[in-house]
């Protein structure tokens, strides 16, 4: 427009670094990080990470080479997701539960220059480097050790950063759309794939993370979520925009969780269904009571008796839907305030789904996967969710193949198949491949494995097909008993029958197995394992149906 | 990087279009705007725009055609923010206290196609059109009215709404940095400019207005702020991106803001000095409590002394800098914790600074205009506010030369000058204009404002700098009694003598006018009339000297 000029007053690329140089000007004195000991403030946090990226840029590193770490939720980690970008290189955080020849897969994959490695997981790393076939491409490693008693033969992170320049001037990307990290998805349906984030995608989901937990002005973020998991869900990158806390974990369990809660007031987590299992059945002599609520946001599927129980201690749960692809979120369960008006039942089952677009997505829908028509909104008819919008990811790096075509007709195909309930939520279902077709009938899993935890013996469950000569295939239940508690297949049978009462027998378990539910580090239930299983139980004969 | 592109699964240009189109899908049945009788929900109002825009295409009108409008805060306001660039154009909303004279020199310069008109307007608009030199650049006229009995020679804008198609497909911007609004600046000093808004820089900073104002999901709006100033600080975006209610004024006086509160259980609301002014000083009749604390932004500088009466009443004031050329605000005071712990009057000198970065700014600086380099935090010395960020202008509309000129050095120069305060907090001074040179020395008038603010007879103050023989410069105020207050020159000098005690005595006022403050619709000190009337004075000769 006439008299307009795009200049550097007016126009600066998005970038979640920007989070970072605000939050030492105006929250310079408040805490950035605590862990143990260590306590940092936002202006000891910038220094620090402008010397990491500092001492990156004096190793020869430049835009778009990638950093990798094998780090889990300590101070280290939150600073690489700065100090990395801000010496232009691209930052993947690696499963820390990898083993040595997954690690080094996804060295094969993304070849670091420099690798950051936790002192508890040198000998895998090390390990995984052995692996690699092509020894030009090992990246140096450098150690994160927790006190100066442990030696290690490679650089140490802490003189890594004292060998920085406090006074490096910052790259930030060129173009927004420039990569900030490569996170690698769960991987529940083979090999994981790596998946690319940018500047701009992480600055926007960043920040709607942060509207959409109606997060305050300085928070205290507890990392009960693993960092190398969709970056966090970019909440190291909100916590920064917010001025708040960063309560760093090395290990998550029921007595860490309560204790940081209480010691450091946390008013912010995400949680996986796993976590969120381990608050609920905590035992009494672990729970701690507050007088504040704490805003939990549970990026996987949790039944509404969790949801519940874990109001009653003090959690406001948000439950939401999320893939990598998606920067961590979807969709997320944005509660109505007439929900509150309801019983409690009721309004639990509402809060229990996974919602609506949660803000920075510019079109959430479910579709049917044939006729790429959206389903109808009437909580029953299943169709594959689809995304569009900016905090979806750039690509599958390296893989141009998988990119497009998870990007056909301009949506971003999730895989994960969902209904619309009449209000417009969407309600998860299945990953496409988990989808159980019983009698000719889609039918979801969730719905059982909700019944199955309302069952007061038990403590985790999940539900597969297996083949069924009369029904094609037939629900198949794994359950695990809380300590202590017994149960037998048939009073789980008979327990599920007597709670679906009229609806479809269908959906009645023939098969109950007492075992340990498989999950990713990642929470998500391995349901390739179970299947598995049942297939190894063979098929169930015509004569056995009722 | 390899394997990633950029398609339209990814990449949407920003734009606040998307929070119609998202509140209509989330929030669809949730009420959008409320203004006497008239209710509509987002359902609606995503209606009402996509016709809007329908017919503004009908009419011819394309891609950066502007459309203008003369209407106060009423719903068809709120709908041309989002109807009008959904058929591509940009919006123009005029400041309704603009004189004839004042809206044609409006319209030359920004050339509409279209002009709406409020039916109390009309003869100010008809009256405009006919001072205009070319004929052939005359928009066509649509008229709100509020009732069928009011009619009209021109279109209808009901009607005008009626005509569009409801399945139009919305336009929105090709490049984010496509303008979105035209917005006149107040024009303290001299003729208006004319700033043009992108969709990118209205879209970052409705969400920042949103978290720098804790603005929950679904917040209720009260628009006490005039929509034509700086795209009402892009609240009406804001409302839409929280699912909010936009509760529509026509007219803002004490007894409106009070009733609409209590009966819309209103949560938020931007406000002018002048607005906080009236709601502090509201007689009891008036007033009315509610049990909710009701968060205000005020774009100006108000003293201490009005930010608690505000807080007593159950209003949280923060206190913000803006301008219209940096979307309405550059720097908010984000309240910090440690201030509640501090004596009252303490605590609230704190909170009526002007502040930080709010969010959505890269950089807030208040450098030396001669040497460009930061002043020091001490909270004394006095610069000049600069900005760089997203949020601010693309530049003066069909003025290059102004538009290079404020963006000298990568910066954009405010004109408004400020100390910065040890912790980092930006204190707004003066216009740079406005600075009193008194006995050589740069002072500010807005702390002897304060100080006769709190004189209990006072109503409203401002202070300029009158000639004077012996220091160059000396305060002369402007005061304004309370009805059936009664107060002397020589009181209120002893009075600020008294109060100042060992502080400067060049601060003192010489001179004391009981007279009205003259203001800017948007409620700005009209420093320049004040100032006219010092120099008409003439100067204070040396023996006048104490």
């Amino acid at each position: 427009m006439e008299g307009t000029m795009k200049c550097s007053a007016n126009y600066v690329p998005l970038s979640p670094i920007s989070f970072l140089e605000r939050a030492a000007v105006t929250f310079g004195n408040k805490t950035s990080v605590v862990y143990g000991d260590i306590h940092y403030t936002w202006h000891q946090t910038r220094d620090r990470c402008v010397r990491l990226a500092s001492a990156l840029s004096d190793l020869g590193l430049s835009r778009h080479d990638v950093v990798a770490a094998l780090v889990p939720n300590i101070p280290a980690l939150c600073e690489l997701h700065f100090g990395a970008p801000m010496a232009g290189t691209v930052l993947c955080a690696l499963n820390t539960g990898y083993d040595s020849k997954m690690v080094a897969m996804a060295l094969e994959k993304t070849k670091p220059k420099v690798l950051f490695v936790d002192y508890e997981l040198i000998s895998v790393a090390e390990e995984s480097l052995s692996l690699l076939s092509d020894i030009e491409e090992r990246p140096l490693i450098i150690t994160v050790t927790e006190n100066s008693t442990e030696k290690s033969k490679h650089v140490e992170y802490e003189d890594f950063i004292s060998s920085g320049n406090h006074a490096f001037e910052p790259l930030g990307p060129v173009d927004e759309c420039d990569p900030i990290a490569l996170n690698f998805t769960s991987g529940t349906t083979g090999t994981p794939k790596c998946v690319v984030y940018s500047h701009r995608g992480a600055y926007l989901n960043a920040v709607a993370v942060g509207v959409t937990n109606e997060m305050k002005p300085m928070p205290v973020y507890l990392w009960a979520v693993p960092m190398y998991h969709c970056s966090g869900w970019c909440s190291v990158w909100t916590v920064a925009a917010f001025g708040g806390v960063n309560v760093c974990l090395r290990e998550v369990n029921d007595v860490v969780i309560f204790d940081s809660i209480v010691k450091h007031k946390v008013t912010d987590f995400g949680g996986s269904p796993a976590v969120l299992n381990m608050i609920a059945n905590a035992p009494d002599s672990v729970k701690k009571s507050f007088s504040w609520t704490v805003q939990v946001m549970s990026g996987g599927s949790s039944p509404p008796e969790v949801i519940l129980k874990l109001k009653k201690l003090g959690f406001k749960v948000m439950m939401a839907f999320g893939c990598s692809e998606a920067y961590g979120i979807g969709t997320a369960c944005l509660w109505m305030p007439e929900w509150e008006t309801l019983p409690e039942e009721e309004c639990i089952r509402l809060k229990a789904r996974d919602g609506v677009n949660y803000f920075a997505k510019e079109v959430v829908d479910v579709l049917d996967p044939t006729t790429m028509k959206p389903v109808p909104h009437d909580g029953k008819t299943i169709g594959e969710i689809v995304l569009r919008g900016n905090t979806v990811m750039s690509g599958y790096y390296k893989n141009k193949e998988a990119t497009e075509a998870a990007f056909r007709g301009g949506w971003y195909w999730t895989r994960d198949m969902a209904v619309i309930d009449h209000d417009g939520y969407i309600y998860w279902k299945e990953r496409s491949q988990d989808v159980i077709t019983c009698g000719g009938e889609i039918v979801g899993s969730k719905e059982i494995e909700g019944l199955l935890h309302s069952h007061p013996a038990v403590y985790d469950a999940a539900v597969v097909g297996r083949t069924d000569e009369a029904l094609g295939e037939s629900m198949c239940a794994f359950v695990k008993l809380k300590e202590g508690a017994e149960a037998k297949e048939e009073e789980i049978i008979e327990f599920c029958k007597r709670k679906i009462g009229h609806k479809s027998m269908k959906m009645v378990p023939k098969t109950v197995v007492f075992t340990d539910i498989p999950r990713t580090s990642t929470g998500k239930t391995r349901k390739n394992v179970l299947r598995n299983m049942a297939k190894d139980m063979g098929y169930i004969p015509l004569k056995a149906v009722e």
